[in-house]
């Protein structure tokens, strides 16, 4: 934790406060607040923190005569809300996730809540190192504080990109501190030149087009009923259909919500500019848009089987889906068996496989050769090279080529097929020939 | 050694006995003595040497003039229980494995005995230092250390966890140090909450089921007697309600000794907590369940042949066994025949080459691709490439796809059975048709 | 940029001017200009810059109170070319790309001018140390400034090669500096030692195969007419030749243009030696020269087709050439499907899917095995593991192994038609003794 | 060179010379040479350097009036014999190969003659850094100088093992310094103990069996006469017996060779002891004991075809030999090409292309996945990633998988052949049953 102050005050403050050029000139206009020199800070810097309870777990009865307090892991239901140190201010009351319209926030050790015990800094970085030291010196973090987070936002002027940043300290009950980040980027205002306007052409083209098209599926539904469910391609067509409605809705959505953000912000300089949401609003919004896409590009392989070559390949695909699936449960079962063993051999040693989701991540990584042999050998010399020879020669030897030898068989069968239907349908011809 | 001493006497010291806050305040009650700001150390460190005899070893007649001493590896033949240095006290007078309660250790360089010299630290760090002192002014680390350990327990009421951390320094003949660590963290007591009332019932529960489950197999081995065994499902369960059965034994052992350890230190603080043998079990514990859990897995393959596509797979693996043995015979004759020349080719200038069993290790990754190819053009500039061109193009290019052909060319002997069959079921069926 | 005037003050000038040597004695003559000992630098070295005006972009309406400056990429368009600080000299004043005779610079984060405001160093450290000096206080670098080059050419007489070194920072609009370097090693000199005159007997000798080989091809033209080009074999020798004569061009065009620059070089010591355009041309030639190499061997198969082994090895490589473009359309597809969707999921986050293009590499070394599973991991903490498993699954796991089912598949077929064939043959043999 | 210097005066000599026990006191016995407390040094290190004649290289006449002095790669005829600097003592003086016995050494940028100007250290450090400063101050490393060597050799007494160690410095006409090292662990004295003399029991069995073997393979020469030569286990057998005693012995007069050194040093303990020799033979007696056994191991498998699955198997592999050596020649075309496209395309700018040999080895790494992709597109920004893709298109993706077509085909045949020869001995014996 003393490392942590240090680097509040020092890395921190420094980074985001550049008074001076480099020629050793202080920056003339003190509103002019840039990082990089090209970045302009919107509002202030907020740090808040959650805690919890003292008495939030419960100590086991042979060592409850030494040990008087006890922190547990954050939970809403262990969430310290009481003052405390000097008891006045936002940075010792407790204000809640409403007040700070704030979400809560999923961090490596633990979902943290949205709200807590705030100081917002000040724009001048000698008003905000006398904040910080008032801080320390009355213990603000405590052996309860699980999380502590240091939210701002930048804006370029010149690439027209805002940058939401968090940066998080985690405390976990164990001790120790994890230290991360998040950097949000995003172009939450379209420009105002000749390119922009051609993007929003092409925008109302899209949702005309998206409108068609979903009439077009209507009609399709009404004809076919519940035969049309069946069809592979139609289902795709209505999940393309559902997130473009998804994508367009969330874009109007945000455009409202960014206009109110700054809006207060242009108003009130100093300020914390709250991009919480907005930011969350984005990612959601990407990750659609792109499986949207995802699925758009699936579907051209609709129109791809027009010749034989092709129709000879993707019908290799699509007959032995069914092998490959049987064969996937099978090697899924393995699979498991193995990560079960390595989850509970090595465990507790190495972190890559500290839970069983994590052990299976490992394993799959074994697969592709990027792996880490020295430590299992470290986390048990007896059984880990064991472990390792096993799962490579049953696994990687065996296993993996029977995916292999899944399709080589099938095709072997759609080609002599394709061939000898070719036989026929050229006898065919003879023989209508020969009729004629 | 002058590393060690420095190591010991500074981040050592300074990561055992955490004295201030972070405001460098000093913490007010010395009971609370934590590491990490939140994990209790239970009992006082111990630091303990095992040492070998001076002329352990016999110089060879050339040198016999020039050289007077001679210090082996480590063995319990050679061990040195002489008094030294200041003669008196636990650090300079030998004591039993016995006395120390302490089981050997398996080191990187050797297998050292549980007895050694020791001196056990205070809980003040002031004291500590001084004790250090004497040892370092004393020369407590002689030309015949071959190993010294530190050994404390932490627990962390927060988590209920111990913590059992031996830090290892091995002295090998050549000179120089090997550090190494040994981190175990164990789940010993249960919690008093109901999640814990839960856990009590499914294991209780799990009894039973083990009861019930080996009455059924006895009955079945009374009834098919030798023919029992030949099954491989029922060597299985054999081997799944023996390793059940050691798992309950153990959890109940070490039940027991838990509450001996700790009652022993609840009463007398400053002594030395010995977990060894706790933790030892619990190793023994986890490895035993793993397996039988593992085993258990693959348990659930006797019923997965229930429809067309899972049986033809498993035929597949099945029937492709022997010729797999066989060829993985033929692999392992030229994989050894490869680990023996790279042994004797690099084994005296790289560390992973430098025991047949390293090199086999070794060679099994390039497969995988982990090598550092540069290395082994390093350790021989000629055979070095030879050997690893010779090697990719025979084991990688070649015998690894004997694999894949084997089992390639028994799918489709199995598909074409099965899909033939299926004709003469089908077949078989209008005869019947046809008769009736 | 204050990182920057540290680097070009100290390390930059120690690195460029060797005053001494290793006995802390100063080197006698100061015309030695030498660098490790052996390099001698041509001329002086250039430090040269370009700008963008201020005003290059659009501020977003929202900003345009409180963001008066606007500094965009570097392009020719918003190149700044007015002159500023001192007003005078060729630092401050722009030079046309014309007069400094160097061509624009492909960076890391756009193309730059050959054109800008530049500042040759002296031969002496002291009066350079001074010019950087007078250029740092004047603040020569502004927030308009979007890279500087520092040019210089070394030559080492012992081997006789120029190193043609150009290094660059960038100052992209988001704030930062990304430096580079690019580094040109040519034998530009011919010795003039005995083997020297062997090469150049080879090259006549070149010179005069190509030439008669040119008359065959074009005798071949002309006899078969457009027939010719269907021949893959002719449309190789097509372009072997096209590229050996750009090539001899190339070498004769260097030569000629060397003389020119060397001669200006060595009569005034003082200029800055412009090797720009050489050392481009070099570039071209010996990519060049390599395509030409290329094709060349693989003119080597055309000759190959000699026993029944390998005719029948080719064959099959020949005859499934249509399957697999077939399907490698196919695979591209599904490739560009999953490039597309982590481009969108990762992009923001990680800069090797910051492009498409660099989405389609990543994906491809994941192949390879040579991917970051953590950063995907971090970046996006769902879909980034769901993404990595589908994508191992349906790519490497079942589309990879298509390409190796079609060529199976293909060498079967060949070769059980060239056994059959050889059947017939004997048959037929057989039948001509008969009936003799 | 000042950096050379650098090292010389403090790690090395630090290195060298272990003059206090870890509790600062002075180690009593002056005579105890020791380097990391358990390794005496062997007499004294001896310090060599080889040099080259200035204008040992020509100048270009463009450059003949700037550049006066030339000095080319070190090669036997360029070497400079002359005596230099102070002009007297061995370090001034050129000594012969044959006086110094000494063998030339094959660094990383060249191979260096045996002799060469030399200074013996002293065994007490402070002589030895008065040596090296008269050394430095006087210039003892010129222009010239192409190599500098450290060569020392200890012993440890504890586990009876020599080290000769030999730190190279090379000086390249480019300018800069390549270190280099070389470390040769040996086994030179056999103990005196128990087990010592159950190894010189197995080697005279060895040799006894060695010449029975011998004498069965005359035998069967004087037998078969040319016939024999034709078997391939009977060449491996004349292999192998001829290796063998190669190691025989070259084991017997490393033992006379060893006798001769040990018994100067022990006579005269500060001169300088000259393991040269022994060294390079005992390397070359390891590698030819290992390629011996690799044979040996070879010849497993003439036993190995006992039983169906195993002769199916060893008959599958020796059948596709041919084919397999075919495509492996194509394979080699195809590999060469591009490895020669690389080269150039790559060569000047990645030390890993550098020569024809490195890109082959570059190549087949990436093949194996061991590759950095960002060095190749930093090279060149648009070849680079065009090479890598149809690199792997067409070897990865499509050549790799001939091999395995290869493999599968020949397996089928083999398997179909032996089972369809079983079925006719079956027929066949039930005919038998039916005429009997
Ligand atoms: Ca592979």
């Amino acid at each position: 934790m003393a490392d942590f102050w240090n680097y509040v005050e020092s890395p921190l403050i420094d980074g985001l406060f550049w008074d001076v050029w480099y020629n050793d000139q202080a920056i003339t206009s003190k509103e002019d607040r840039n990082i990089l020199y090209e970045n302009r800070m919107l509002g202030i810097p907020r740090m808040r923190q959650v805690k919890v309870r003292n008495n939030s777990c419960t100590v086991h009865d042979e060592f409850r005569r030494t040990f008087s307090t006890c922190y547990d892991y954050f939970s809403s239901a262990s969430e310290d809300t009481e003052p405390f140190g000097l008891g006045t201010g936002t940075a010792w009351t407790y204000s809640s996730p409403e007040k700070l319209d704030t979400s809560s926030y999923w961090g490596w050790l633990g979902t943290y809540g949205g709200g807590g015990f705030y100081e917002d800094f000040s724009i001048h970085s000698k008003e905000t190192l006398e904040k910080i030291k008032v801080l320390k010196e009355n213990l603000w973090i405590t052996r309860g504080t699980r999380a502590v987070f240091i939210d701002f936002t930048l804006y370029n002027a010149n690439i027209n990109l805002f940058c939401i940043i968090k940066l998080t300290v985690e405390f976990p009950p164990t001790g120790g501190a994890t230290p991360s980040w998040d950097f949000l980027t995003l172009r939450l205002l379209s420009y105002q030149s000749k390119y922009d306007y051609f993007i929003f052409a092409c925008e109302i083209l899209f949702i005309f087009f998206i409108i068609f098209f979903t009439l077009e599926e209507v009609r399709e539904i009404i004809h076919f009923k519940f035969r049309y469910i069946r069809s592979f391609w139609n289902v795709l067509d209505l999940i393309i259909i559902t997130l473009s409605y998804a994508c367009i809705l969330f874009n109007i959505f945000q455009f409202v919500k960014l206009s109110d953000v700054l809006q207060g912000l242009l108003n009130q300089k100093t300020t914390f500019a709250n991009f919480d949401h907005l930011g969350r609003l984005q990612v959601d919004y990407n990750n659609m848009e792109a499986i949207a896409l995802f699925f758009a590009w699936v579907k051209i392989f609709k129109f791809i089987s027009f010749n034989k070559t092709m129709s000879q390949l993707s019908n290799t695909l699509s007959r032995c889906a069914w092998d490959i699936a049987g064969f996937s449960i099978m090697f899924f079962i393995v699979f498991c068996a193995f990560a079960q063993l390595s989850y509970l051999l090595f465990g507790s040693q190495l972190e890559r496989f500290s839970t069983f989701i994590n052990a299976m991540f490992t394993l799959l990584r074994i697969l592709l050769a990027d792996f880490d042999y020295d430590a299992i050998e470290r986390a048990n010399r007896i059984l880990g090279p064991l472990f390792f020879v096993t799962y490579i020669f049953f696994v990687f030897f065996i296993l993996l080529n029977m995916f292999l030898a899944i399709i080589n068989d099938t095709y072997s069968e759609v080609k002599s097929e394709i061939s000898s239907r070719k036989d026929f349908e050229v006898s065919d011809f003879l023989w209508r020939g020969v009729t004629n």
